[in-house]
């Protein structure tokens, strides 16, 4: 059996970057730069005042001194003329500092006799003035390639004065159903059967991620079908199938890709929940094919198919960050396959994040598994441990699915 | 001054959530639930295996016996005959337990020899066998109400056979930037002019948080056009405005705002970055205006906007959750005002997390605001710390802004 690491890096080796496409910046958040963001300008442009006050020459600021003011300058409107000896300007936040004048004076500093001002308290020289370029300078670069663009990005790229950003174009990811005994909710079911579930997750899942989803219809268990139906996927990024993947099954979904003249791989993870997977090519379109059941399907999405969007979407890096807590309850020694127990976090009193395994960890509890809010890792062979010891956790609410 | 709390409560105090529509299940990730989510069926909806191998008679499962196999139930194809003793039918994961059977034997434990089994492993009662409504019933509510909806809910819900969802209509949140200094990107500016970044950073920030964004042409620094933009806001669930907050320029917003009738808080809070902010409501719009700095702008948003638009969206609860870090390096003493330092996080040997702020704390610096991971919180008059001691941060990777 594969471990989870060598899983996850086989999956992820074959994947390329899709390729950029240039984007408003009104609508660049939550995409990954397919580029670094340089700035086009320098930040402040000029020295500004850092305060509403007046400015003035540093060497005339002393405390009861009486300067005149010669004219104001609001953010925007920098004054023309230049302040002599003796002369003050009134400024606001962002004002150009004027010509000749080296400090500021704030306002609660000074006594304002309209044409003139007397000096509360001394002046510094330079004294709240903003220095230009102490933000940023022209030609620096402010993001780097492959980073998902926060908020803050976004801002950072007003400021440097991009209307459009280049990144990398969405992955189109289909996800592929198969099932006789399922149908999709609010259809007839079939006897016995179940609502498809795993499609829905799974493509809010890409969203999360990143990616664009086509949700292809439910394909019966028939090689036929499941050809066709991945024939459809031509042209998409990643082709996502859920079903199909147990041993029993895997014939079936196999039979159907060959036909299509390509080979897969099909492995056994050491992991739980979760254990078979399908892997590999058709044509150019990438295919990871998932277990059925919802929440091995899920578990394996997150440690695969996610790093996998990510991928896609040109992101650098570890994108599957685990953290660490302490045990609210002692855990079992774990057997040859890695487990994900589902888990509750909290806080012990010193603030420090606990986390509680659900009693229950039966692979086909979805409701525990959406109750969830982390995933607790452990290894292969991992040894039993005590409550407050220390594990690795994949935390399901940081991961915003 | 007003404290942070004290602020954040009396913003949120009046804001209602918006009333529901009714979204596809397959656009409702991340959308908050407007009721709650009720199981319209059960789960498992009746007896089935939990594993590929053959139903039978726990008492016929004796080692080394012998069954005849009757038939075959595919997921999705029960069998519709009854196993009667020394009988056995072949079943897969989530096939239906055909009657007669209440146990299944793994398919590795079976010696298959076509027509007949040997059994490799002696059978307990009830093995392998999902009993109906393990996972839920009928009538369960699956999501509270409020509940902003997980990949892992969308699971849940499409499993309970729920083709629609009804949520929180997206709040509608339109923002104005004012200043006769700013410019959109890309366009021309004034003289000592800089470039409008937080209307775009506030877009994004709004967007994570579930709102709907409408982003008003800048206003010059003047009442009727002040109030003109303030009228176009009418219909939408908040104005937010940035610029015009600080002591000078306050008081041409309210101006701009008292054209239209309405009466206008202004505050000073006792924060660092940020410290005016303008609360109110023009006819039914509540009005949240920010200040003008990029920095504070954006920490005031965090701390005071994400959580009215999850407010508005509906969500229950803290949406603004603190965690605990050690200082990676002392910090001075507190004054009279919440101070939040832009810091970034690490982890140390131990793996707990671990939190240096930067030496540069000027509120102009919108590149280290950028690349924070977190504020760290410094409450009023705190004392100074060492590096070690805990201390609460806001996580600005989980807020994903």
């Amino acid at each position: 059996m594969l471990s989870v690491e060598e899983a996850r890096a086989r999956i992820l080796a074959p994947l390329r970057p899709t390729p950029a496409e240039v984007v408003s910046l009104a609508v660049a958040f939550g995409r990954v730069s397919a580029e670094p963001i340089v700035a086009r300008r320098t930040q402040p442009p000029c020295d500004v005042s850092a305060m509403d006050g007046f400015a003035l020459h540093a060497v005339d600021g002393r405390m009861g001194a009486r300067l005149t003011v010669i004219g104001s300058a609001p953010a925007g409107h920098p004054f023309a003329g230049r302040v002599g000896p003796g002369e003050t300007v009134r400024v606001f936040t962002g004002s150009v500092m004027p010509d000749g004048a080296d400090a500021v004076l704030p306002q609660e500093d000074a006594k304002d006799e309209g044409s003139r001002i007397v000096i509360g308290e001394a002046v510094r020289d330079g004294q709240h003035v903003r220095r230009a370029g102490q933000d940023f300078s022209e030609g620096v670069a402010l993001a780097p390639a492959g980073k998902r663009l926060t908020a803050r990005d976004i801002g950072l790229a007003a400021a440097a004065n991009h209307p459009w950003i280049a990144v990398h174009r969405a992955p189109r990811v289909a996800i592929l159903a198969t099932g006789d005994e399922i149908a999709l909710p609010g259809e007839a079911l079939p006897p016995g059967g179940i609502v498809s579930s795993n499609a829905h997750a799974l493509g809010a899942l890409v969203r999360a991620g990143g990616g664009e989803v086509t949700l292809l219809p439910i394909v019966r268990d028939d090689a036929a079908a499941i050809a066709e139906a991945a024939e459809a996927a031509r042209g998409m990024d990643l082709l996502v199938t859920t079903g199909g993947a147990s041993v029993g099954q895997f014939d079936l979904v196999q039979a159907g890709l060959e036909r299509l003249g390509f080979v897969l791989d099909f492995w056994k993870i050491a992991m739980r929940p979760g254990k078979p997977l399908i892997a590999g090519r058709v044509g150019a379109v990438p295919i990871l094919g998932l277990p059925g059941n919802p929440v091995s399907a899920m578990v394996c999405a997150i440690l695969f198919l996610l790093p996998a969007v990510a991928r896609l979407t040109g992101q650098e890096g570890e994108t599957l960050a685990s953290e660490e807590a302490r045990l609210g309850a002692a855990v079992a020694a774990n057997d040859g396959r890695a487990d994900h127990l589902r888990a509750r976090l909290s806080r012990d009193g010193a603030g420090r994040l606990v986390v509680t395994a659900f009693p229950r960890q039966d692979s086909s509890l979805m409701r525990l598994l959406a109750e969830a809010d982390a995933l607790i890792v452990r290894p292969p062979h991992a040894p039993a441990l005590p409550a407050d010891a220390a594990v690795p956790v994949i935390r399901l609410d940081r991961l915003g699915i």
